[in-house]
């Protein structure tokens, strides 16, 4: 019988920060190719769009480092790591194609993040566990 | 028997940052609004109680958003959450009032804490889990 | 049967923060006490010889609070918290001598660190579990 606990180990951990001026908000080709339309709506009805996208870009490159896989460079899906708002109003991150084969082929079960942004640096924190 | 493990798991994380600068410690009102008699002692002994409230300032903030619960704005008793040296000087949490009753509403039994802080910036990172 | 699960607690976790040209990484006494030789020999392959030593300086002071032991001060042993790139080039933590003594006397069975540094600030968390 099997009797294993509910509880996970955690499996990695990943924390990024990026100068919120750095990452390039206005540029169409980047949003729509490292965000979701789900995340672009979002983003752009926040107070500040471009600390929201920076918020969310640090996220996105937390979750990669946590996920604990070899980076495909400029080939890396962002888009498949998506982050958006639960009922609480606190982030939640969704795994998507490679991301999310890459979590179940390391028995990732779930990704809890976290995001701060100061008026110029944006930092995240992500640790996926088995559970 | 208890077939149980030990094991729990990770409910939330927490990332917070602050300039240590935009911390009102100075502010009696603030500091007493947020802040328990024992951590006031404590900031106030410390080399530079204002980076010591600002990295406490952090560190609660870190913590509700480990706890994944819906802010309530200017009234989160950020007093229910206090931060206190155990006994080899590594910041401990332990919760009060409404956060212990929002932590208990989720099974979380425990948030480890860290802090650090440079010249400028005060950085905390909180994680609850259902151990 | 398999009683035991596989999920671990979180004993503790860690966060530091170092402005890069803070650390004296151009200081061979520094870097021969607080380095091992297989981390000597991969942050002066990297293009920036300093952030990599920064970025591992703050990932032992992470990890040294993960582990929520006393500090010993000029005399903790860094040099016992090894960071080295795992097969996919992510930071893998291993403890030798007093940190390894530290870890197992509170059951603590693994490290998981993540590492960032923007041009300024190098950024650590270092999480520590049962697992």
């Amino acid at each position: 019988s099997r009797l294993l606990s509910d509880g996970g180990s955690v499996a990695g951990v990943g924390v990024d920060q990026e100068l919120i001026s750095a990452v390039p908000a206005h540029n169409p080709t980047f949003v729509e190719r490292n965000f979701t339309e789900a995340e672009i709506a979002y983003c752009q009805t926040q107070p500040s769009p471009q600390s929201s996208f920076a918020a969310r870009w640090a996220g996105k490159e937390a979750v990669f480092k946590s996920l604990g896989v070899a980076s495909k460079g400029a080939g890396a899906a962002m888009r498949d790591i998506e982050i958006l708002p639960d009922e609480n109003g606190a982030p939640r991150v969704t795994l998507h194609g490679d991301a999310k084969a890459a979590a179940d082929s390391k028995n990732i079960k779930s990704v809890h993040i976290s995001l701060s942004h100061s008026d110029t640096t944006a930092i995240a924190f992500a640790q996926a566990s088995t559970t």
